[in-house]
């Protein structure tokens, strides 16, 4: 379903082009899971298993959360944040919580920030309301600290007993300091995969509990995930994975050190911070890496456009789109012309879009910035699955390549030894 | 009113340290408006300027647009976006069109995504609404067609006289298509002034009656960018300007050539955006450059945190810190302590948010990646004002020290040149 185009790349590759034996290898090392990190190579089969268990849990969990209230207060940071709101921004719109039948989705326990609070507790008002608290061991600062705030607001608002009926738990299966309270105050819990990472999990009940509330089919998004791992099997350069991981681990062997992730949905804004944390957290370490950065076209052509098409030539480039629009619309004739633009009227803005596009990927080409684009048909179930099953695999092909192991975070550690020591005053 | 820290900075720089003669010299330069692009150096007395012209006409017309709905659409791209985004998400929050009592503010003119205009729609849903759009010359593709469709949606539920009454325009004072379209329908205008590039009009009507519409308080953000211009004009190494702009050149020789800013408040989020137009577009040209990239913490701590801390050393990072917040806020005492956190019971989460800001710095720094600390009192009028004057001198420094026109932007033609001709079908 997935289609990766490097017609705008393989110029700047030389003739010998990406290095397939390499992905093969690399690939074969993933799906054998004889790598390095891979006990957590559960993600392979996630879809299947949450279809063999806990999704008809999740689908009840969501309904009931409907009908508790308008809102779900999601408390997560990191892998137990980011994929929920890819995917709810992706198929719901970045207004989602304006414009969707489904619950109304807040995000917090990814900021220590009072004033982020405050506007939050402003926002929900006085809206009937639950909680969903993801952690997978319970330890987390920022997250134990929002659950902190979001009981006592529960309390406030519905008495000790009311509260404990509008919290939902997504945790460790049998350990861990939210596993326990969880057991002792009754919590539904759901589980946080034990052989997959945080930033692999959104297809467990992490990512789709809150997708489910707010309204994603996610048994379509499971059923479209099974198949698209199982495409992703293939062992052929016709594999897309292979397709973008050899060509960036190529592009980035000759100096293309930064990739920008672009796409000219304005939806996608959560998608890309997801993709950062998926490929920063995943090659990011022992030195080694391609910096993930992005841009939200057409806005950032006036803003970074400067930049990638003029400044210094280690960057490449890699663009989502989707084939359709689920809205489509045409350019309104105006009478008299007053902008000179009647010459569009009529036309569709996707096609106008796709011009645009197209024109981009030339200059940037022109300008020295290699291009991979990346295609999927529409912005529903199936193309969220599409895309997360596609960049996870690609994401553990291209580490591998690189000789890292695409599974562990030794580094996110670093600062919270200092801060644990420095607020306990030691 | 910004104090610039570069003890995480110095002891990467060698016994030398920041070049601030060169820095200096820069600044000479853009004072006596002698360097290159100096035509478009007006925003140095812009507040001045506004104070003097137009802001009394902003002001009125501001409470017209709230006495006439509660929404406003803004219609623009690039310098005439970003800054009014920027300014209203960091001042009255994300949220802002969820809950503050000015007029909720939406962006449109910047994607060319029928679907984000169909979103967009729906938001609005039946509100009374007015338009204000604005491009220098009325000619850029994205705001052209983004105002023929916010002008369509107008008259029809206004009617063509109704939808007149709803429209405001701020573009060249003198010429061009909406110049021209302004003054034969007899819309109200404001000025795109001539000396001022659009990533540096912020101050001018081009921000400023956005903010105004929002309820932002415009005529004490112009008294303090006032005194801080001001205050920016000291030819010391004590200006934080000199400061910043010397030591990012320092170390993008030294090897840093990406810059990650940095902040802690979740509203910051469109002012990195601004600020990532204002360097990337000013400096990114000639192949010279630091690439500008952003990061949101604490969330992504537990995201880019990892490659931050052990991928390639060509980073450096800068910290926005606010030193008081808006909305303080305690660590609430939780019975039975569950979570183990009644160690911070009690405790203001600013004080915790500061810890944790101290841990990375010291955790980022061990791990080869310098530190730039930039500290503003508050999150308010005065502290925006701040940002933005230090900012703006800051990056016009550090462009004239690197060497390049920091008011040009040349490469955002390549792709408009393609794109016109591809949709001429010439």
């Amino acid at each position: 379903m997935v289609k990766v185009s490097l017609e705008g790349a393989l110029a700047f590759m030389g003739p010998e082009g990406p290095d397939y034996a390499a992905a093969e290898r690399a690939h074969r090392t993933l799906l054998q899971r004889s790598g390095a990190g891979s006990e957590f190579t559960g993600w392979l089969d996630l879809p299947q298993r949450m279809a063999d268990t806990e999704l008809k849990d999740i689908l009840a969990a969501a309904q009931r959360i409907r009908q508790q209230g308008q809102a779900l207060l999601v408390v997560g940071i990191g892998g137990s944040y980011l994929g929920a709101r890819a995917a709810i921004e992706l198929l719901r719109g970045a207004s989602h919580n304006q414009t969707s039948d489904g619950a109304q989705v807040y995000f917090m326990g990814n900021t220590l920030s009072p004033d982020a609070l405050y506007e939050l507790t402003q926002e929900l008002g006085d809206r009937d309301f639950t909680v969903n608290v993801i952690s997978k061991s319970g330890g987390t600062l920022e997250p134990a600290l929002g659950f902190r705030a979001a009981k006592a607001m529960l309390e406030r608002k519905y008495g000790k007993s009311g509260a404990k009926e509008r919290i939902y738990v997504t945790t460790d299966a049998r350990r861990g300091i939210l596993h326990d309270t969880a057991v002792a105050e009754g919590y539904p819990r759901f589980t946080v995969p034990d052989d997959v990472g945080g930033r692999f999990s959104v297809l467990s009940a992490v990512g789709l509990l809150p997708m489910a509330a707010a309204g994603i089919d996610i048994e379509a998004v499971i059923a479209c995930a099974i198949r698209e791992l199982q495409e992703l099997r293939l062992s052929t350069p016709d594999n897309p994975a292979w397709q973008y991981a050899a060509a960036r681990q190529k592009l980035c062997a000759l100096g293309k050190t930064t990739e920008i992730l672009a796409c000219y949905e304005p939806s996608f804004r959560f998608m890309a911070e997801w993709w950062k944390q998926l490929y920063g957290e995943s090659e990011g370490k022992n030195g080694l890496g391609i910096y993930p950065a992005s841009v939200e076209y057409n806005a950032d052509l006036h803003s970074m456009g400067q930049y990638i098409q003029d400044g210094p030539r280690c960057l490449m480039e890699t663009v989502v789109s989707f084939d359709r629009p689920l809205h489509p619309c045409a350019v309104p004739f105006a009478e008299g012309d007053p902008d000179g633009l009647n010459y569009l009227a009529g036309r569709e803005l996707t096609d106008i879009q796709n011009v645009a596009r197209d024109a981009v990927v030339a200059a940037h080409v022109a300008g020295g910035v290699p291009n991979i684009g990346i295609h999927v048909p529409c912005r529903d179930e199936a193309g969220f699955a599409a895309l997360v099953c596609f960049f996870e695999a690609a994401c553990a092909v291209s580490a591998y390549m690189s000789g890292v192991n695409p599974f562990d975070q030794p580094g996110v550690e670093a600062y919270k030894k200092n801060m644990f020591r420095m607020l306990k005053g030691e």
